[in-house]
This record gives structure tokens, sequence and C-alpha cells, in this order.
């Protein structure tokens, strides 16, 4: 094991992160000065001895990953040292509208900033827990993509992950779950660094947190280890993180005894955990610290040069690196051919055709079945697919058969170039780590749980939508239509809260036809993910319904002119609809029927389209067997559950809440009569006096 | 410690339950067999010797809570045998459309099976970690009220808190949650058995579930007890819970051994989880039973005899415990009353009189701030109120002034009769304990975190609506105005995901009155879960608002004849809709403004009321910083966010996405003029053509 050499500027840049900290936070009036004040020591020794990056191509692929689990400045202070393109002014602009440098490391949202901010996180932190689940998924892609593509004399993918988090995000579960798996899976390639310093939001940790996180994290399987002076004993630091790296097969919880806001005069309590520093406070530490009192955002030559120097052995290290992979492009053209297109994220060519398509003389299947029978046609032609269930594979059907599940070797199980997770009962957790594969790269994660039950994860669902994460959820049992089970597993209002997250795409496929479109928009979106919201029963094909009618998101699927109404719905709903139209054409009630798969596609169409589907003249009644919350927008009557399901078999539960084909026909017409009497031009309801 | 002494009729209940879990699985063709056979011993010996509860009372306040974490058909079972009103059709029903016995224990729900339900489970069970989370909450409730009303020789409340739970429950972050939470509160009233059957639905615990359970619930500090053979050693079960009982200042976890599915071909397989037995398995299991192997249904006289027993005992027990309350009464008048009160769930008289009322000249100030003057104003004449945050105290201003800290008396930092519990950074523990505290009774819950992470505790917060437990979320920086965390942070699709929950009032005041009536409505609704969501920033006092009007749910905030335009609004958007509507006004564009502080009180109003509010004549614009998803509900057009919010300053992130008096006014402008150009009368959105 090697040791660490002191250096002259060490201390001087320490004390530099530390005021950095304080100034960034100060000058915006908003923001944590504690902890990075508290892990300026570790993240110096880390970044200047241990981690292989380089600040010029921050997409480097076998950089080591880092992951600031408690988000905050400490990124942006470390990436602005480092070199990357973030200057002194991105870092006075912190917190400020339209900056580089949001409230938390955020891996890219909105307004064109989502590649622009790659650099600054490759995965977005802040709510807690959710980055120590993207740690260990970072470790799963590395294990995995190792497993694949590497070999012998050829390491190409031998990064490590480092995860720096706090008492915040050990309290919450999704880091329990993410923990717990984590060791199951022996992830060697996983170092945690815990700033254990005794302080949260309400105060000392000993108002609710003293559990003995050690001994936790040993019934986890992972190796503890333990720095009892995070403020200064640098050796300890390095000979910790050292051996981390040198254990193969557990990840390893590092316990570093910091204080918080170390320097401040409140250094040690949670005065210093979210407010900014006062100005006597900041000059007292800059002086305490040798650093100019009187001079903010100052950053001395030394360190400069120093940090210059972490960014020169990473561009040796990538050079060294790009060697390699031309040999292994000599030796393993096929195998460097792949590894090549994976991280390009680019899809083979002509991968659509392997996509089912289904006549309509074709068989009833539940679209959960669907989804299986896409799944196994799309696993030989995407080996990217990486899969996996919270423990309810038999039911979500989301493994291949002939699958391999992802499992330490050592276990007997499987092994890392397994394409099956095993993930628990562990949906938050399953989701955060997704989050964390797919910022990987090279891999499109798809995980599975009952619809009602992706719920349990939506704090990692958001941050998919927020950082642009490809993660597919194959959410089987999606409505009442589960049947026995009952209320506590049959979904209301989960798909509108899904349908009404920003760059979310919620697919509620009614066949098999639309089930392939949904696979089809979802593996070609590489900045969004999905939601599959699929059926437990058997669903009819449709005669009108094609993978590229299905793919604009909605589409007619029965077509009439001069309708006296039109039903909009979605799912295992549509062909109830279709029944409900041909009960009121044969009553000379001439009814349209229109599918809208998935809203957020849908309303990507263009304005001429979407009126062509939802178009004025007749009124439009919504059916879907959920909340009718949010269908108002696309009509202008809405049939749906008015509040909890039933337990008991699903056509009895259908019938219960009157959605079947006669009841709907009956209220057809009654909201045909009522809009005859109304009078009037009816005017679609997609047709708005402004867009947002 | 006490004994166990054998029965003659204990192998026949236990194999009776077995049989009886197969009958009613198999009869419904669907449900869970294997767990309720694996834990009939321990339920049998629990149940025939330890457990103090009366059948014929199911509401006697000191009983024994038994929560069965793990859902399924053996609750059923039990309430049967004990002689609870479950007849023996009732289980033949399982799992049928409107029977008791629904697929999960449900506290009760629609159909006003709510109170009808009750005694079957007053926790609902079945989405996994739920009930270990209640379990939690049960025993603080009851630590809680003993310390505030046992005297000396009168140890009124001093029940036990059982929990089954499985594999699939201690894999959820919500039970890790809880079990910190419990351990670090010393709750040695709360007893879990743990029914450690190596068998997931993926199969064996192997593939996903390798962590030492043991050592992790000793970090969190509970004792561990286990017993090798829970399939027949009964001595052993019944010397674990009774040494359990014996620790007053821990939880206990027993980790109980059992083989799934005992007796079936399949028995100790995922065969025997969640699929019923086939007929010739169950006829053979009967046989190896001593059972007779033809008939279905079957309890021997010597099982339905040993019950009575049990019945017996239970009812002996409460005739003492009431002795002793009579006594009570006679020495502690006062606390006499105030237990028995807060026993019924009545409110005191007049104590809607502390409610603050606020007129438009008093001071702006943000509904967070508004929320703390309400708690600290009800809090005296609310003994009942128990509160807390996940770790943001000082943020969601939730703890009362001089308030003490519910904790253990040894840690210094507070005692059992405190009133503010730290929950730490464990928002779905929070919400799953919460449910457990309210289904206790005596108490009425509220927790607190910020808006965007009640979504961490959404399966708690659904189950507090399905289930009618009287939970106060006090949800505080709920929107972009929370400024510079960024979209992390900033809710969008929140408010929606919670208005479309049944039963669940999701409160979104204006101003000090509104916050007022949320109190008022949120503390009248025995059976509704309540989430207020609140400001970071202040807003002014409306002109015209009441605790009266507020209190509908929605109401005019500033009235005009003959109206051009109708702008509604919620929350910290209603003072900038009245700002633009005197914009408007000043042009001589007349325009009313609405309020609309929760749709699900709203939408219980008469028809006329609703529609005195949202009139037809004029186009309605509705207006809110998150997503407009629902609003189309309400409103012709919608006003708010398109997409993710942004880190800055609040002022400016209100400015970027136009949502400021100016600007509304020029939308509105348009909406006036596009509702002009349409011609033809303007239609209010409430008036619909059938109601659900």
């Amino acid at each position: 094991m090697s040791s660490f050499t002191p250096a002259q500027s060490d201390n001087v840049s320490i004390s530099t992160i530390r005021a950095l900290a304080a100034d960034v936070v100060t000058k915006a009036n908003s923001g944590h000065p504690g902890a990075p004040m508290g892990m300026a020591p570790v993240a110096h020794v880390l970044y200047s001895r241990l981690m292989n990056v380089n600040p010029k191509n921050p997409k480097w692929f076998n950089r080591d990953r880092f992951v600031l689990s408690n988000g905050c400045a400490l990124q942006y202070v470390l990436l602005h040292l480092l070199g990357y393109k973030l200057s002194m002014d991105d870092l006075k602009a912190f917190r400020q509208l339209d900056s580089l440098t949001p409230g938390h490391p955020e891996a890219g949202h909105t307004d064109g900033k989502l590649e622009h901010n790659s650099f600054i996180a490759f995965v977005t932190t802040g709510p807690l827990g959710q980055g120590f689940g993207n740690g260990v998924g970072l470790a799963v892609a590395q294990a995995h993509l190792a497993a694949v593509f590497n070999k012998p004399g050829f390491d190409l993918i031998d990064n490590f992950t480092y995860v720096f988090t706090g008492d915040g995000c050990l309290m919450e579960g999704v880091t329990s779950e993410a923990a717990s798996l984590a060791g199951h899976l022996q992830l060697g390639n996983l170092i945690v660094v815990y700033d254990d310093n005794h302080i949260s939001i309400d105060g000392d940790t000993a108002v609710a947190f003293t559990e003995n996180v050690e001994q936790r994290f040993l019934s986890y399987g992972w190796q503890v280890l333990h720095v009892d002076n995070g403020d200064s004993d640098l050796p300890a630091i390095y000979n910790a993180i050292a051996k981390a790296k040198l254990e193969k097969s557990k990840p390893t919880l590092i316990r570093l005894r910091t204080t918080i806001g170390f320097g401040s005069k409140q250094q040690g309590t949670h005065g210093v955990h979210g407010s900014p520093l006062k100005a006597d406070d900041i000059q007292a530490l800059k002086t305490k610290f040798g650093l100019p009192a009187d001079r903010s955002f100052y950053v001395p030559p030394a360190t400069y040069e120093a940090y210059a120097e972490i960014g020169k052995r990473g561009a040796s290290l990538e050079a060294q690196w790009e060697a390699l992979l031309d040999k292994y492009s000599q030796k393993y053209p096929k195998e460097h051919a792949e590894l090549t297109r994976r991280i390009s994220g680019e899809l083979p060519t002509n991968w659509e055709q392997s996509l089912p398509i289904y006549k309509s003389t074709d068989a009833a299947q539940a679209s959960r079945k669907l989804s299986e029978i896409a799944l196994t046609s799309l696993a030989p032609v995407l080996p990217e697919l990486l899969g996996g269930s919270a423990d309810l594979t038999s039911s979500n059907l989301t493994k291949v058969k002939g699958s391999v599940d992802f499992q330490p070797p050592s276990t007997g199980l499987g092994n890392y170039a397994g394409t099956y997770i095993r993930y628990g009962v562990r949906e938050h957790g399953m989701g955060a780590i997704a989050n964390g594969i797919h910022a990987y790269g090279g891999i499109i994660p798809y995980v599975a749980t009952f619809l009602n039950f992706v719920s349990y994860a939506a704090g990692a669902v958001r941050l998919s939508a927020l950082s642009g994460h490809q993660v597919i959820w194959v959410a089987t049992h999606d409505s009442i239509g589960l049947g026995e089970d009952g209320p506590t597993h049959q979904p209301i209002e989960t798909a509108i809260h899904f349908r009404s997250m920003p760059n979310l795409a919620f697919w509620r496929p009614a066949d098999g036809n639309e089930t392939s479109a949904a696979y089809l928009v979802a593996l070609k979106s590489k900045r969004t993910p999905s939601i599959l919201s699929l059926s437990r029963q058997n669903l009819p094909n449709l005669e009108a319904s094609t993978i590229e009618k299905a793919a604009k998101g909605g589409y007619v699927v029965h077509e009439v002119d001069n309708e006296a109404l039109t039903i909009v719905s979605a799912g295992s709903e549509v062909s109830i609809a279709v029944e409900a139209a041909a009960k009121l054409d044969a009553e000379g009630i001439k009814t349209r029927v229109v599918s809208l798969p998935c809203w957020f596609v849908f309303d990507k169409q263009p304005q001429e389209y979407r009126l062509s589907v939802l178009r004025s003249g007749a009124p439009i009644l919504s059916l879907e067997a959920l909340s009718t919350a949010g269908w108002s927008k696309y009509s202008h009557e809405q049939y749906g559950l008015p509040a909890w399901g039933a337990s008991g078999p699903y056509q009895k539960v259908y019938e219960k809440f009157g959605i079947t084909g006669s009841n709907i026909a009956v209220v057809g017409k009654q909201v045909v009569d009522f809009y005859k009497q109304k009078g009037g031009p009816v005017v679609s309801p997609l047709v708005k006096a402004f867009a947002l």
C-alpha cells in the first residue's frame, strides 16, 4: 500500500477550500458552508493523491466517479480549482438565476443547460440519500461493464466510485436500501466517506440519530474504516482511502470525524449548517488560516499550481488509457466497436426491427406480458439493457428467459456480466441505483415493480426526470385490473402524479403495438425517463393500432365522420371505449375513439396533428380506471374512479365502477344529450388562448 | 419470568390455522398461504398466552396492539377464531367484492366500511414496511399517553404493541427509518416478530437479502432474540416473547426461523408465497395434521373452545381495567375527564376560538410562520397535538416555544410526556409512524418537512388517506418561492399528486385567515389526513378573507359585477392574482379573483355555491406557481410553470416564469380577447353532463 507524502501546499489548499466555501455561501447569502468546510481535508487528499480525473475531458469514460451526496458548494469549489470550465465568476454567481452553480449540483435540466452542466454533476444531489444510491449504481455499472469488456491485460474499465455523505443521507431509507444491496453485491469499487460531524439541522445528532453506523454497515457486509481526526490528520485520511481501494469484494464506509464549519467561531454547531457565516467570522477565519483577511474569493498561487498538477496527472492517465484502448481495438476489434458504440450512447442500426408487431387477430394478452415479449426480442440486439425488479420478477415479467443474474460470482448465482439485477423489495433504492447506472454511461437500465409502488420511489423518479436519466420503469398491475389485492395495491392518483412531472414519459399502452411503441420511444429518448404502466389483465389488440401511430403519443383508434361523440382513453380502458363506441354506433350515435398512451409525447406533436386527433365539433369524453384528474385538458367530460378501488376479481371490480362497454355507452349518450341541450359549437379543449 | 404450559389443544389449533389459511386462499383462488401457515405457531402462542385483547370490545383502549405488517389472511383467521364479528362466511368471501375480508387488511375506506371495518385492522397493511412503521407509532403513542396519564398505582396505559413482519418489510427503507428511530426512542413496549423464512417472491432471500438482520437491529439499539425452530418449538416462542416484555428500555426483534407454507408439499419454497395450494396438497396436509382431509373451513371444537377462553380472559382483563379507571376518576377527576375526552376523540369545547384571526392591515408573513402562530395558539388548548419534523424544525417552524421533546428520559433531552418528536431525516418512516400514532387513539399527530419531500413519504400518506388517519402534514417551502435551493427542492407535480389522492385534504392557504381555516378543518376532520402546503416567503393578508369563507375550500376574494375575467388561484399566488386584477380593473377589464385553498373541501360544497364562486359568463384563468395539471377542472385557461423551477432569489425566479401582477394582467387580457373573438356564451367548467 502506498503512503502519504505531505506537500507544502496541502494546508494552504485545504484552508483555501474552506475559505472559498465560506465566501461562496456568504456572497449568495444562502447555502450550507459547514459541510464543505469540514470536508475540505478529505476532498483535498482524495483529489490531490488518489482520484483519477481529467478536468480537460470531464467525460473520460474510465475516470473515477465522485458523488457529493450531501450536495453543496464543495463540488463547485473543487471543480474551479481543478480547472474545469467553472470560473471564479461562476462561483460568485452561486445560487443566482441561470448560473452554472445552482443551489444544489444539478446534472442539468431546462434551458439547454442539460449538456452544458453535465460536467458539473453527472448526478443531481441535494435531496438526501439520492447521491448514495447513485453511487451504488455507478459501482454496479463499473462492475458490469468491466465484466463484459475487460480482457486479460486490458483493464479498460477499472475506476472507483467515491461518495461523500453525511448524517442526513444515512438516516434516509433510500440509503439503507442501496447500502444493503451494495453489500450483497460485494461492490469493492465503491468507497463512501461518511462525514461524521454530529450535526444536522435540528442540532446535535443525539436528538434523533444515535444508532451505531459502523455496526449497521458491517451488518450489510461492508468494510468499515474510521478516521478519528478528519480535520487535520491527512495521512490517516489517505491511508483509509488507500486501504479501501485494496478491498476487492466489499464496499467500504470510512467514518470520518470532522468538525462542521471548521475554523468558524461557530464550528461544531448547527449554526454553520445552513446559514452564511458573518463577515467578521470569515475574516477571523482567514487570519487564523494565514490567508489575507480582506480578500474574498482568493486562491493562492500555490493552490492553483498544486491543482494544475492534478489535472496534468489526469490528462496523462487518460492518454495511457487511450493507448490501451487503441491496442484493444487491434486485439479485440468486435468488443472495441461494441464498447465505443455503447460509450457513445448510439443504439445499433436497425434495432427497431426487433420490436414485435401485432395484428388485431392476435390473441389478447396482458400488457405486462407484451412487455416481456418486447424485452425478449430486444435483449439480444440491445445488450446495454440491464434489467431488474424489486422482488416481483414473476409478476412484472421482466427477466428475459436464459438471462444471467448480475451477482457476485462467489454466490454461485450469477456473475457481474449478468444482465438481471435482483433488487429485493427496495423500490426507492432501485430508482436511485438505476439513475447512477445510467449516469455511468453505456447502459440503459430498466427496473420494475407494481405501478402503485413506483410511488415509494418518487424521490428517485423525480431526479431521473430532472437530470435526464434514461431509466425505464416497467410498472405492472396498473389499475383496479389487478383485482384481488385491492385498494392498497390499486393506483388511483399515480398516473396523474407522474404525468405531471416534467421530462417524464408516462406510457399506458392499450395493446401490443402500443407496448412496442412505448419501448421504441423510451429507448430512443436518451435524456428522458419513462414509466410503462402495464396491465395485469389481458387486452385485445386494436384494429387501428400501429407502432408508428402510437409513437405519436395519441391517435385515432376508431374514426367516423360527423361524430356525435369522441371517447378518449388510455391503456386497458381503450378496448372498453371501443366496445362502448360500437354500442353507440349501433344506436345511431356516431362515436370516435382516441387512444392517448402518452400525454408527454402527444403534447410534443404539432398543434395541427393534435387538433386532428382531439378535434372540435363534438364533445369529448375521457375514460380511465383511475382518478380523472388532468383529463379535462383533453376532454369535456371525464369518467373514472371517484375514489379508491376495491378488492375482488377484476371483472367484478370494473363492473362495480361502471367501467364496461355498456355503461360507458349510457354515459356517452348522457354527454351527447347534454351538449345537444347546451347548444352552440363544441370546441376542442386543445384550443387555448395561450401556450405556456 | 412465567413459563409455557402446554395445552392439549395447542397443536390442533395451530394445524387448524394452517389449514384454514390454505382453504381461504384456495377458495379465493388468490392470496398468500405461505406466511400464515409458517406463522401459525407464533400467532397461536401469542394470542393464547400473552396477548391482552377482548374480542367483544375491539376498541378497549388498553388492549395490546397487533400489526400484521406482512398483511395477509392470517389476520382474518385469527379474528374469526377469537370470536370477533367475522364469520366463517366472511372467511369464505376472502378477496371477493365488498366483503369484510379484502386482499389485505384495510383499516377501512369507502362505502361506509370505515367504522364497520375498524375492528379488522386499525392499520392498513399489505404495502410492505408500512405496518412496521405503524407499530413504532403505536408504541410511541402508548409511551406518550402513559407518561401523561398514568399515576402511581394507576398503570392505565400499559399495553404492548406486537408486529409480525417478514423479509419484504425488512428490506424496505421505511422500515429502516422507523426501526432506527424506535431504537433511539428506547421503546420497550414494542415487540417485533421477524418471520425469517428465507423466501420472498423472487425465491430464496440469498438472491438479494443477505445482510445480517440481527446485527443491523443491534446497531439500532434493539434487543435481538431468536427462535431457531419457529415451526414447533412453542416453549421457545413463548420464552422469547416473555423475555421481550421484560426489557423496558429497548424494542425487541425476535428472529423466528420458520418454514413458509409449513405442511405443504412445496413448503420452504416461493411456490407457496403468493399462489393457492392445489387441492391434493391441501388434502395431504390435513391428513398429515390429523384434520379431516375432505372438510374445508373446518375448525375442531377444541380450537373454538380454546379461543373462547382467550376471549374470556380478555373480557376479564378489560373489566379489571374499567374498575381501575373508575378509581382513577375518583382520585384524579380532572385527568380522568381529559383521558376519556381524548379517547373519545372529541375536541374540547370552543377550541376554535384560539385560532388566530387576521385583518388585511396586519403585516405580511410567510404561511409557514402563520402556521407556527396557529400551532402556538392551539397547543395549550389541544394537548392531543403531538408534533414533529424530519430534521427541519427551524425551517418548518413546527416546534411550539417551550414545548418539551418526546425523548427517553435517560437522554436528558426530554421525556415521554414531551409533545415534540425529533424524527430525523426520515420522511417515510415519519409518515408511517404518524399513522400508527393516530391509530392508537387520543392523539392528533402533525409532522413536517418541505413539501417536495412529502413525496418521499407518498406510500405512508396514501395509507393515511385510505385508512382515514387524521395526520396533519406541515409542508413548507411549497413552490419556486423557496428560491435558492433550486429545482431539486421546488415542487412542481407535488400538489396535483396529493390533490388527486382520495380522502386527502391538500390545503394551500393564501394568508393568515386561510391558514387558520386549514387548521380548523384539518383538526375537525377525524378521518381525513391533511397536507398544509405553506410558503417560505411573506404573503400579504387579503382584504376579503375570513376563516369561515376559506373553510369552504374556495371563495371570492375580489368581487365585481359583469366581470370580463375571473382569476382563480391558490396559496402564494392569490395576492399576485389580486395585483393583476387591480391592473386589469384600472384598464377597464373587470376582473374577479377566487381563492381555492382546498379542492377537496371545495368539491364537497353544494353545486349552487360552487357555481356562484366559479360562475359562468366570463372566462376563468387559473394561476399557480406549479404544474397546471388538474386546474382545467376549475378554469378555461391555465397559467403556471411549464417545467422545472430555477435556483435564485425567489423574486427573480417568479419574474423568470412571468408570475407577477403585471405579466398576469397581460395574460389575462389575452384570455379576455381570445374569448371575445371566440364568441358565444362562456359556461363554467363546473357545469358537467354527469357527476361521478
